[in-house]
C-alpha cells in the first residue's frame, strides 16, 4: 500500500479523497492555485503544495508543476479525482515514466476511450449495443439511403474530419437525405479536405444510465447498479440516482453483463462508467466511457455501503478487489442533487462570494453532503459552480425523495447564490416522482414552465 | 398513521425525531423552555409551544404544561424521547387518559420495569438469566451463608427498603458475612422499621451488554444486534458500539432468543432495552430494561439501515412492525462518542457558552453527527451536557475507529470546552483497540493513566 499520494484536485472531490486516505492511514498531499489558498482540501492534507496561478490552465492543469509537487513531497501515487487531468492521457504516462502511479486505468485505455471512434469499435467488438449508424464510411447517396433506411430516421450525417457542430446536419426524411447527400460531402472535401462521411441515429425519448465497473490487475470485475442521470441542463447532470426506478432485476443484470464483456475487451483496470442511452423499449446503446471516478459515484456509495475512492487506491496500489459482485448489494434508493452556486431565476448566472453563514443538516440515517465550504471559505469565479452533493438514502425512492427536500430544506448558505429552490422545484415535480423522465426533460418541458411560473407557485414545500 | 405528533423533549434527541416525522409527512409539535426559545428543535418544527421556565421540573418535565400543549396544538400522539418524562407511568397514563396515544409500552409495562424487584421476578419467569442473588429474602445467617456459598463471594447484603447507598454492604469472605449479619439487620429494623434482606453477587470484570428489542401490537416481535456499552464514567455511557467485538453470531443468537422470550412475557410493546452483564465466560445476567428509545439507538441504525424512531412512531400508530428479523442485518461496525460540553481536564466540570464557530465533517461514507448545535446557539447549565452524538459506521471496527478519529479531529466547535481530546485519546488506547475492556476499565485504569500524562502524551493522533 502506498504511504502518501498526491490529490491532483481541488473543491469537494479532493476533501472527500484526502478523507479516504486518512481513514486508509495515507499521508496526503494537496496542490492548490494561489486561490484556494485557504481552501479545506489544503488545511485537511498532511501537506500542501501550490502549484500556480488561479487560472485552472496555471494550476491544476499545469502538469509539469504538479509533478514537480509529487516528486518533491514523495508521493507514490497521483489521485486525479475527476475533470482536469482525469482523463489525460499524457498526464497518466508522464507519472508513470517518473515512477508514480496513476490512480487509474492504463494511459493507453484512456487514449482509446477518449476517441470516440475508437472506443465505438472496442465495444462492437465486445459484443457492446453501440448508437445505430453506418459502422464505417458511407460514399455514396444511395448506399447513405439503404442505411439510413434500416436504422431509422431521424438521423445525423457527419463528416468523419468535422467536430464542434461543424460537418453535421440532422436528416429527418429520405428525400431530404437523397437532397442533401452530395453537398454535404463536397461542402467538407473544401472545408477539412476529407469528404469521408458517416450516419448516426439520433435518439430520442431516451434515459441517461450508466454502469461503474470495477476491474483489479488479476482480472477480477465488477459493475455497480446502473445510475439514472436523465435529469440534465446544459449536458450537465443535476440530479442523479441509483438504481433507475424503471429498470428491472433482470434488465439490471443483463446490462451488468454488458458491461463486464466491455472492460473485459479493453482489459480495462480500476473503476470507470460506461455511459448508455436507454429507449423506450429498455434497449441499451453504449454512448462512451468516462476512464475515473465520477461525481456521481456517492450514489452507488449510499447505496451499496462501498467506499469507490478506497477502492480506486488499493487496486491502484496492486492489492485485488477488495469485494467481489455478491459483496454490491442494492439496499433500497439513493439520490444526488448537485447544489451549484448560480442563479436559476437568472439563467443560472454563477454567484460568487464568502460564506457568510453555514448550516450542513448533519443528523440522522441516510444522508450525507459532499462539500468543501466551511463559514469563512470563498466560492471564486475561476472553477466549477458546484459547492456542494447532498445525497440521500432510503428504504425506498419516495423515502429518499422526503429526506433530501428535508436536507436542502433545512440547509442554509449564505454569501452566493444557490440553486437549492431550483431543486426542491424538481423534487417535487409530479414527473420526476414516477421517474419516467428522459434527457431531455429537465430543458424542453420542467424550465419553461418553471420559468413561467412565480416560484411561489411551483415550490410547494 | 398520525398527522401530528408532540415530541415532549428538548436537545439533538428532538431535533432526531422531529427529522424522522418530517420525512414520514407527520406535523411536529415542539416544546421549549424559556431558555430553549433559540433552540434548533423549536426552529424545526412545525409549531412550538413554551411549556415553562429554565428549570426541567418546570418545563420538561410539567407534566400539565405539556399535555396542555398537546391538546391545544391538536397532537394525536407524544414522543417523550429519553430522560424526562419517557419512563413515567404516570405521565403515559395520562396521555391515554385523554386519548393521546403515547409512543412507548403500556403505562403498566413502564411501571412494573421501573420496579427493579417486580422486573427481577418477571425476567425469572421468563427464564431469563439475572443476577444470582437469594430470589427472596433472607431470615437468618446461616441462610445467607448457605446461599453466599452458592452465588459466590463477593456479595452485596442489601435491606430491601434501602436505598440511595444506606442498608447496603459489600461482603467479601463468609467470616465478615457471619459477622455482619445480624448487625445489618437490626441498623435496618431500626432505620427503616423493616429488618428484610436480600443478598446479590456483585459481578466483577463485566461488559455492559444490551439488546433492544421491538414488538408490535400483533406480537411480531424482532431483537437488534447488542451493544457494547462498558465504557462508562460515573455509571454514564461514553462510547457505545455494535456488535461487540468479542461476541459470536451464535451468543448472538442465544441473547437474541433471551430477548425475545423476555418481551414475549412481558406481552411488551413498541422498542425497548434489556441491558445485561455478560462475565468472562461470556455468560449474560439481566440488569434492568429501558422502556424507551436510548441515546445509543443510533449505533443500532447505523449498523443495520433502519429507522428506529420512524418504526416507533409506525408501531404507536397501531401499524405492524415494518421489518422482520430477517430484514435486520449486522453491516460491518457502528461506534458511537458522546460529545459533551465539559473539561475533562478539569475532573469533566460542565462547560457552557455560546457556539462561535461550529464546523462539522459531514462528507464521505459511513458518518452520522446528531447535535442541535449550530453557530450563536448557546449550551446553557439547565440540562444534560451531552451536545453531540459522533457516529461512524465501517466494514470493520477498525475502519470505523479510523472514521471516527478523523471526524472527531476535524470537528471544530468553539464556544464552549467539548470532550474531543478525552474521545481521540479512548480510541488511540491499545486495550480499546482489543474491544476486552470491562465497565470499571474507564474509571479504575484508563482514567488515572490519562490524567497522570500531559495531554500530548497521550495524545497522537
Amino acid at each position: 500500500m502506498f504511504g502518501k499520494v498526491l490529490v491532483a484536485n481541488r473543491g469537494e472531490i479532493a476533501v472527500r479523497i484526502i478523507r479516504s486516505l486518512r481513514e486508509l492511514g495515507i499521508q496526503s498531499v494537496a496542490i492548490y492555485s494561489t486561490a484556494d489558498r485557504e481552501s479545506l482540501h489544503v488545511q485537511l492534507a498532511d501537506q500542501a503544495v501550490c502549484v500556480g496561478g488561479a487560472r485552472p490552465q496555471d494550476s491544476y492543469l499545469n502538469m509539469n508543476n504538479i509533478l514537480a509537487a509529487a516528486v518533491g513531497t514523495g508521493a507514490e501515487a497521483i489521485h486525479p479525482g475527476f475533470g482536469f487531468l482525469s482523463e489525460n492521457a499524457e498526464f497518466a504516462e508522464m507519472c508513470e515514466d517518473l515512477g508514480i502511479k496513476f490512480i487509474g486505468p492504463k494511459p493507453s485505455t484512456i487514449d482509446q476511450m477518449g476517441n470516440k471512434e475508437h472506443a465505438r469499435e472496442q465495444m462492437i467488438k465486445g459484443q457492446v449495443p453501440v448508437i445505430p449508424g453506418s459502422d464505417g464510411y458511407v460514399k455514396t447517396a444511395d448506399q447513405a439511403l439503404e442505411i439510413a433506411e434500416k436504422i431509422g430516421y431521424p438521423v445525423l450525417l457527419k463528416a468523419t474530419s468535422g467536430g464542434g457542430g461543424k460537418g453535421i446536419r440532422r436528416i429527418d426524411t429520405a428525400d431530404q437525405l437523397a437532397r442533401s447527400f452530395a453537398e454535404a460531402q463536397s461542402e467538407a472535401r473544401v472545408s477539412f479536405n476529407d469528404d469521408r462521411m458517416y450516419l448516426e441515429k439520433i435518439m430520442e425519448n431516451v434515459k441517461h444510465i450508466e454502469v461503474q465497473v470495477f476491474r483489479d490487475d488479476f482480472g477480477n470485475a465488477v459493475y455497480f447498479p446502473e445510475r439514472d442521470c436523465s435529469l440534465q441542463r446544459n449536458k450537465q447532470k443535476v440530479i442523479e440516482e441509483s438504481p433507475c426506478a424503471l429498470i428491472t432485476a433482470s434488465e439490471r443484470a443483463e446490462l451488468g453483463a454488458i458491461a463486464l464483456r466491455a472492460i473485459e475487451t479493453i482489459d480495462y483496470r480500476n473503476t470507470g462508467t460506461l455511459e448508455f442511452l436507454m429507449d423506450q423499449a429498455h434497449h441499451f446503446y453504449f454512448m462512451e466511457m468516462n476512464t475515473r471516478i465520477q461525481v456521481e459515484h456517492t450514489v452507488t456509495e449510499m447505496v451499496t455501503g462501498i467506499d469507490l475512492v478506497k477502492a480506486q487506491v488499493m487496486v491502484a496500489s496492486g492489492e485485488p478487489l477488495p469485494f467481489s459482485q455478491t459483496d454490491i448489494q442494492l439496499n433500497g434508493h439513493a439520490i444526488e442533487c448537485r447544489i451549484n452556486a448560480e442563479d436559476p431565476r437568472r439563467d443560472f448566472m454563477p454567484s460568487t462570494g464568502e460564506i457568510s453563514y453555514l448550516y450542513l443538516p448533519v443528523g440522522n440515517l441516510g444522508m450525507r453532503i459532499d462539500t468543501d465550504l466551511y463559514p469563512g471559505s470563498k466560492v471564486t469565479p475561476y472553477y466549477d459552480s458546484m459547492i456542494a452533493k447532498v445525497i440521500a438514502q432510503g428504504k425506498t425512492r419516495n423515502e429518499t425523495i422526503e429526506k433530501l427536500k428535508r436536507l436542502i430544506n433545512e440547509m442554509v448558505i449564505l454569501g452566493v447564490t444557490t440553486n437549492q429552490k431550483f431543486h426542491l422545484a424538481i423534487l417535487n415535480d409530479p414527473v420526476f416522482l414516477t421517474g419516467q423522465l428522459t434527457t431531455n426533460y429537465l430543458e424542453t418541458e420542467f424550465l419553461p414552465r418553471w420559468k413561467g411560473a412565480g416560484q411561489s407557485e411551483v415550490i410547494s414545500e
